[in-house]
């Protein structure tokens, strides 16, 4: 197979999401291949931030809680979400960090079963999953225990009697592989568990039906695919089942069936507003919501079907020109089990990552040793993956990441 | 005594903060009383905040988090409160809200007092302080309870051996009383107990001495006196003794001491970064730094002599021009017990709230009774008090308040 760049080029004057690319602002010559680190900013996102601030917080102040109709930020922001996740409408809330969300859902998820110690997750899941789960059951101090398992493939027989929850991120954030979320879900509910899914790496990315998983909870972030803003409001979704009877320990007043009767007792909200803490960050809100507008003129479909593509051209790509260089793929090849990132294994992965940032092509890198690229199909081209490639075989012909300057570390994230 | 206009404004030409007005966008004819509530924008925030949205997010994307410092934001931020709240400078971060800080302060408090299981708090708290300790206690099962007082003397009372945390807000929200932090820490200290205090609506208002009064936790809202935008994140506080040993549950990857090794286990960081959970929610950090930076510039010896000041006059005139309209007096009539705020209750105080909000005149109605008015020195005038009253009695004796648009009730924050 011999891929040039003309033939590259005919792939994107193809593509019906290339319309899309403009709506974002992205300098000149950058190859931005890390939207699922941190999305682009979209024209015109700025201008709602700004009038947030001038009209809303300047000039009416306190009434923009009404007027502004900041109170239901949280339900509106869900709203939008929620049919890029398979939610009812009503099923998901903006709210906290996805750390804050996961202790909540955590929480919830172990009161409904409160005789089973064991929550199932990955080694390699996004650490503070781990973490949060290591805070809860430490400080609930009810022998909560961790059952992790090193490989994909060892999940469903880790599930027993034992296990209250599972709880993976959908797409793993090292290697992009996909877990099968409907078969892990049934796995774990015939066993008598629950299952609690982490889309950080899905939303937005591909489709997802977290109601035709049937699915117990979910959370998710703004930042990622949603371009929402750096450290944008994370969302949780809970199953309709669950939202009228299942408490969280975060039982803060925007929780509240009636928040401003002040009353000195709680009476969780009959509907997922229970799940809400404190008064939200309204500007980042904001700035979330003018984000997610875009996606009303997506079909989901199709990005997973372009990210494929793009994540299969890069393999190709990278195999071929990059052969004799020592990277070893990390992310399966069988798109039907990868998300929208593809990841290669390398001992200078530090260094070389930091050539090809000098070189404005902005992947990740992944301690200890992995190369990660994400491919957000709303606005990177197919001649950006070739361009990435070409970049990539020159660092590596050249010994470019040799140089100095590249192997200082700093923190990335 | 009598004091006319003339005489008030003469007040405002010999009042050594009057400059600082300026600095704030107020629509006007607005007489503002509910900075309490949400403070008012600064000139430059809004530009600040384009900046970031522009130069930071839009051109610079991931790299920004070293970049433009975005991984020290919590810290940054705490550095600059500090001096106010009479910290050591690492002895405050910014993050999450106040609800979600309040969960973690606790739990911690609790961990280091595992054998006792009371709560004293006022029954009259800010409610969400109060369901932060039912969720925390029924979630964690160790039988914990509340203890609640219904007048702020009966608390030294309520304090013996079996009470692990006393929580109070400094300034209670409803009724402006300013508990003596450094009486009621010491007597909770004598009986083995620790103090939490909740700084909403002491920051910014008047000098805060924690480090003085030997308090253990506190946590504060950055939205109120701060000026930091609607749904500012909040600060917390902790002793330096406890830092380096203490946990708290919300353990996420920023509270990690090394989130970048992407370890599978939590290891805390050494220090209040430990009391860090998800990413924060950076537009909105941003507006908050930018609001933080009047405060160099400011004693607050000198906001707290006005505020005490404008809280006389506004209880003088009241007193003197709305006698027979049955205004009761909430606030504590010494201004040693008196934070920045004064309230009356009155069975029509909502409409008649909202009538003096018709008017340009925006204080607070808080649920059942109480009109509330704050008094934020950096901005409110000695003739926006004279105003004020002027509107208030004005309502009064022509019954403009019984007009039925001001009877419809809506959420007031």
């Amino acid at each position: 197979m011999t891929l040039d760049r003309d033939a590259v080029q005919q792939l994107d004057r193809n593509d019906g999401l290339a319309g899309f690319r403009e709506r974002f602002v992205l300098r000149e010559g950058l190859i931005y291949l890390d939207g699922n680190s941190l999305g682009p900013m979209q024209h015109g996102v700025d201008e709602r931030v700004r009038q947030c601030l001038k009209e809303e917080w300047g000039r009416d102040l306190i009434a923009s809680w009404n007027k502004a109709d900041w109170y239901t930020l949280p339900q509106r922001l869900g709203r939008k979400i929620a049919p890029m996740i398979g939610a009812g409408e009503d099923d998901v809330v903006v709210t906290d960090s996805t750390s804050v969300n996961l202790f909540k859902v955590l929480a919830a998820a172990l009161s409904l079963r409160p005789d089973r110690k064991v929550i199932v997750s990955e080694r390699s899941n996004f650490p503070t999953d781990l973490y949060m789960v290591e805070g809860l059951a430490q400080f609930a101090g009810r022998d909560h225990r961790l059952r992790l398992v090193d490989t994909p493939g060892e999940i469903e027989a880790a599930i027993d009697d034992d296990v209250a929850v599972v709880l993976l991120t959908e797409v793993n954030y090292r290697t992009g592989w996909m877990h099968d979320m409907k078969a892990i879900t049934r796995r774990t509910h015939e066993s008598g568990g629950l299952a609690i899914w982490d889309l950080a790496h899905s939303a937005g990315a591909l489709p997802v039906d977290l109601a035709g998983a049937d699915a117990d909870f979910a959370v998710g972030c703004g930042y990622k695919y949603l371009n929402g803003g750096p450290g944008a409001p994370a969302f949780l979704y809970v199953a309709p089942r669950f939202q009228n009877s299942v408490e969280q320990p975060l039982s803060g007043w925007f929780g509240h069936a009636d928040p401003f009767a002040m009353a000195p007792t709680f009476e969780a909200a009959p509907s997922i507003h229970r799940f809400l803490t404190g008064t939200p960050p309204v500007i980042s809100m904001v700035a979330l919501e003018a984000s997610l507008d875009i996606w009303s003129d997506v079909s989901l479909a199709k990005v997973r079907e372009k990210s494929v593509a793009l994540g299969d051209l890069f393999i190709v790509l990278v195999e071929e020109r990059c052969a004799g260089f020592d990277l070893r793929l990390v992310s399966p090849r069988q798109s039907e089990r990868r998300g929208s990132q593809v990841c290669f294994a390398h001992d200078e992965a530090f260094a070389i990552m930091q050539a090809l940032i000098a070189r404005n092509v902005v992947g990740d890198f992944r301690a200890p040793d992995i190369l990660r690229f994400g491919f957000a199909p709303l606005y990177v081209r197919y001649v950006d993956v070739f361009d990435a490639v070409e970049h990539l075989v020159d660092i590596l012909q050249t010994g470019e990441w040799k140089q100095p300057q590249f192997k200082a570390r700093g923190a990335v994230t």
